[in-house]
């Protein structure tokens, strides 16, 4: 969805991530000959074949640029995949966003019923984990744990599932500028960070440089999120593969909601570039990154 | 809740651990000043003051067996109930077990309503695992990296998860006594196998020795949910602090539905008896867990 307008490089790159993220996890997930059979189907279902794969994409091109082995990343892009898709299932479920459509086709819990659903995302919760700590993650049993911790704390309370619970609880407080940059740094931002540090966790990438990785990571953060908002306002449902507009519906302060559509094309477009400024010491290894960063806030889906 | 039967040192041992489990997790859950607040306090209200931590207590007698520290098993031992508290949440949700009442008084998404019930299980979730990579486990990469993996594989659709799907799935399918064990040595278990394991990870016990004790694990395991199937079909509601007799209701097939009451308790003793065999080789060290043993099919909640 919206590839088409990625440069070619960067195109292919991402096409490349998509195939290998869905075979890999069609091997992980072999179906068992017993009543977990169903369960199984749900996690397939929500991990294979849907999605941008930015956050492999991004652990994957930030390892590389640093040398490290593509299988090892692409093992730790599917442990950061598995707690994206898990936190997608529990966002869509009836008591949260009850959402029925995602990636073009019926949420989990639509197809497989509620607490399937519930299931099927604790145990791609699980597997993240499980495969950090896999060999295929390489042999260094720092990395393993320092990936671990990275995931998780981004993931937890002080993270990711912490900015969820913001978003449902700003129904009903007032919400300014401030407290919607807060809630999605936490919702999306934290998770994105975590697909960077990885890689560089992975890479073994110093600390300098890997505060300039951070920062970028929290610009192109904040960048996809107001374009996510913006795709709400005024996207094509067909091309996005989910409902759209729901935000508005329900009053919700988002950042269009609380710019106005232009200012927040300007500003994502601002972070897009600001981005990129703190890959100036990169040459042309770190190209990806910066194709990502303004893909991100041109993207149509 | 029970513990009335425990011989003294038991008895002291595991009020112990309830205190220290309980004085850990008020630590680690400050409850933050801003829209999370509701969160935090629904993931403290599920993991403190309530249940029997057997799962801290086999953690840390295991270790300290062994001559490991206490604090680095303690923060072990609650990594293990974070993940066995965010499963009672998710299991006591209306689209699963619909429970009202869990450590007598009510469930989680009773008392905080349905999506905080979801995202505080997520969020003890990806606790566990920031428990287990944090430096109070101690130095030593692979003891942190090896604790995650045990706890995600013995939680997942391999593990936890996956017989709690098995159980859901029973009320569709014939279950004989093979099956129901299978079922329960996911459900029950496989974590509290992971318990035993965690502790001799953390005490890098031998692999002889750890034949033995997951051998224990596993008997202990099965004669816990055989005295939990006797409990729920004739226990007093008020002592076991949940409602009971749900799985006649719905006709579930389970040990004593399959073996009836008599043969059911005389089973749990021989395996009670069978797991302290496997300690054989121990001296008085492995008393604790002797107790334990008689303990838990003797239990009245």
């Amino acid at each position: 969805m919206g590839l088409a307008l990625a440069d070619d490089l960067l195109g292919r790159s991402l096409h490349r991530v998509q195939r290998e993220v869905d075979a890999a996890f069609d091997a992980i997930l072999p179906i068992p000959a017993d009543s977990r059979s169903r369960l199984v189907e749900a996690m397939r279902y929500a991990a294979i074949g849907g999605g941008k794969r930015v956050r492999p994409f991004l652990v994957i091109t930030v390892a590389e640029m640093y040398g490290s082995s593509r299988s090892a990343a692409l093992q730790a892009g599917c442990a950061i995949e598995a707690i994206h898709a898990y936190s997608l299932i529990h966002d869509d479920l009836p008591c949260m966003d009850d959402d029925h459509t995602r990636h073009g086709k019926p949420t989990v819990h639509v197809a497989y019923g509620e607490a399937i659903a519930v299931l099927a995302g604790d145990c791609l919760h699980a597997l993240a984990f499980d495969l950090l700590t896999s060999p295929e993650v390489g042999s260094d049993p720092f990395v393993r744990s320092e990936l671990c911790g990275a995931l998780a704390r981004a993931s937890g309370h002080n993270g990711m599932a912490g900015g969820q619970v913001m978003d449902i609880m700003a129904d009903t407080e007032v919400f300014d500028l401030r407290a919607v940059t807060r809630l999605q740094q936490l919702k999306t931002g934290a998770l994105l960070m975590a697909a960077v540090e990885m890689g560089a966790i992975l890479a073994k990438v110093p600390e300098e440089a890997r505060a300039h990785l951070r920062a970028f990571a929290r610009d192109i953060g904040l960048a996809f999120q107001i374009a996510d908002d913006l795709l709400d306002h005024e996207g094509d449902e067909a091309k996005a593969g989910k409902a759209l507009r729901k935000d508005a519906e329900q009053g919700k302060a988002t950042f269009v909601s609380l710019m106005g559509p232009d200012k927040a094309r300007e500003q994502a477009r601002a972070l897009s570039e600001q981005s990129v400024n703190h890959l100036a010491s990169h040459g042309k290894e770190a190209d990806l990154l910066r194709s990502l960063a303004r893909f991100i806030v041109e993207r149509e889906g």
